[in-house]
């Protein structure tokens, strides 16, 4: 399996990827393709990885670079010449910590929509009390339409079922209130369309309940999901930090810190974002997943580790197979 | 001062806000005034409170209830009778745990709005690593024109001015970047607002960073802003069962909770939402503050509190004087 690795867009530079895929490299077999400066990767690289290729790219997609523009112009980019790449059979996925904008841009344009998909989302693993919550869309739709929110329900679906292995997983909107007719205009329209919807669709769901796992996939316009997501990742960060200063405060704090150190990181460990390390953009016609720019090498392993289960799992044909069954009905 | 208290709405019954009340007093005097049912009032009250008054009410709005109908239509119930007694000069101020819908309705038929305002909006008090931040609106408006986002910044800063003491706040708005241009088709409209006002507006910022108290005032759209804080609720509440679980794991673990408890309390207490209580309805001409549902005695004493604090900095005389001085601009 060959996965093409955008080496532009990560926080700490291209050897944080490269070290990243070698650290997959040891749980699973393929060929990793990157795409950027050969002579920069190749020295990285500096001999620990066997077998692995370069699609030479000059040119790099920044976060400020207008996305839509950029994919159409910078032709020498990593980013574009990795979309470009996957359109070839011999590779199998891509993945990028670049500009979300971006890669959502390129999926559309380059890639191609799948049929009867409107929008492309972004789907976010949320850990909960046990297992996961499939939170969509996180950040790649700023102004949804309800139905949008309905093809993102239905892509969410199969995710679950194919990926994560859940047998008709419930579906919940999120909302202000659990009651319905609650919310905005958007909410109380996509409600309506969810509930009639070939789905197991439970409600609405509060934000509270984010990380309880009462469901299995939460439905968001990409602003809401992202504020969510992002909230959550404040929230823990911050909480994680006054742990440690209450730890460091004093030497008896210090001693009590230890003795419930190894306890508190397996109860906490979860809910850090470097587990899962990436996001599949679903709807479009190739593998591609989106990577944290603040990935350290442990979250970019994971996320190279979840693309290529996606990959495996043939999910793209089943989203198109459940899309075609919708249209004959 | 006689301040109006909804006895209905509080998930732990009238019992709990009579207990706040109670609690308050012991900090601050004034004259409880209780609305509902007299009987059951004056048995919970068991001659704790010397002074205070009741006003009969029959029926009572529920979360379930159409606001702007129950508001219409119920004119026995505890908060239409609250809201219409506060029209009379001889009470300050009015708090309810009960439905935000049907307050905020309240708020706009029966006190009215403030001459300039389209929208009134809640403004919660977010704590943060030092101080706290204002967010508004935490749940008032469903679907915001980026005018009201504008009304909202210029009604926070007065707040934060007369009321939190804050010099000049700084005013950032709620968004999925940092840079200009990021965003849905609101937060884009409002940025250019925002930029535009006579307020120290400092740009977007990111949900992670709600608690991080880089800004004195955040602006959001109901529906996002209550996402952002239900999210944070929610992850608050999920980490302290975490650590608590962790704590219980072993006898060493029980030992090390044992020295670590009270700097952890210490460091930790600040983002619990009891310690506010309530938040203010900006932009109605009268003085409201709405309680949470799951409020706890506690709570409900400091949301007292921080009504009659913003009652005695008469704030809304403040709030009309910079909207006066906008119109003449």
């Amino acid at each position: 399996m060959k996965i093409i690795i955008d080496t532009y867009g990560a926080d700490g530079g291209v050897e944080v990827l490269i070290n990243g895929a070698i650290k997959a490299l040891k749980k699973k077999d393929f060929i990793p393709v990157f795409a950027g400066q050969k002579i920069k990767i190749e020295k990285l690289i500096d001999g620990r990885i066997k077998n692995y290729q370069i699609i030479e790219a000059t040119e790099f997609i920044a976060n400020t670079d207008d996305p839509v523009r950029a994919i159409r112009r910078k032709k020498d980019s990593s980013l574009v010449k990795s979309f470009r790449a996957l359109k070839d059979e011999t590779y199998d996925g891509m993945i990028s910590a670049g500009s979300t904008g971006a890669i959502l841009a390129g999926g559309l344009f380059i890639s191609g929509r799948l049929e009867g998909i409107d929008r492309a989302c972004l789907a976010t693993s949320l850990p909960s009390k046990e297992g996961s919550t499939l939170l969509m869309d996180t950040g790649a739709n700023m102004d949804c339409k309800p139905e949008f929110l309905q093809e993102f329900a239905i892509m969410g679906k199969v995710f679950s079922e194919t990926v994560l292995g859940i047998e008709n997983p419930s579906v919940s909107l999120l909302n202000v209130g659990t009651e319905e007719g609650k919310g905005n205009k958007l909410s109380k329209k996509a409600f309506t369309l969810l509930a009639d919807s070939d789905i197991n669709f439970v409600g609405n769901l509060e934000a509270r309940d984010l990380f309880t796992g009462k469901t299995n996939i939460i439905i968001a316009d990409g602003f809401d999901g992202n504020i969510a997501l992002k909230t959550a990742e404040g929230v823990i960060s911050l909480l994680k930090d006054e742990i440690n200063s209450a730890i460091y405060k004093s030497l008896k704090t210090k001693i009590g810190g230890g003795l419930l150190k190894s306890a508190l990181k397996e109860n906490l460990s979860k809910y850090s974002a470097d587990e899962v390390g990436g996001v599949p953009l679903l709807g479009i016609k190739d593998y591609v997943y989106k990577a944290h720019g603040n990935s350290n090498a442990y979250a970019f392993s994971n996320a190279i580790l979840g693309l290529i289960d996606y990959i495996e799992k043939d999910t793209i044909s089943k989203i198109e197979g459940e899309l075609k069954c919708l249209e004959k009905n």
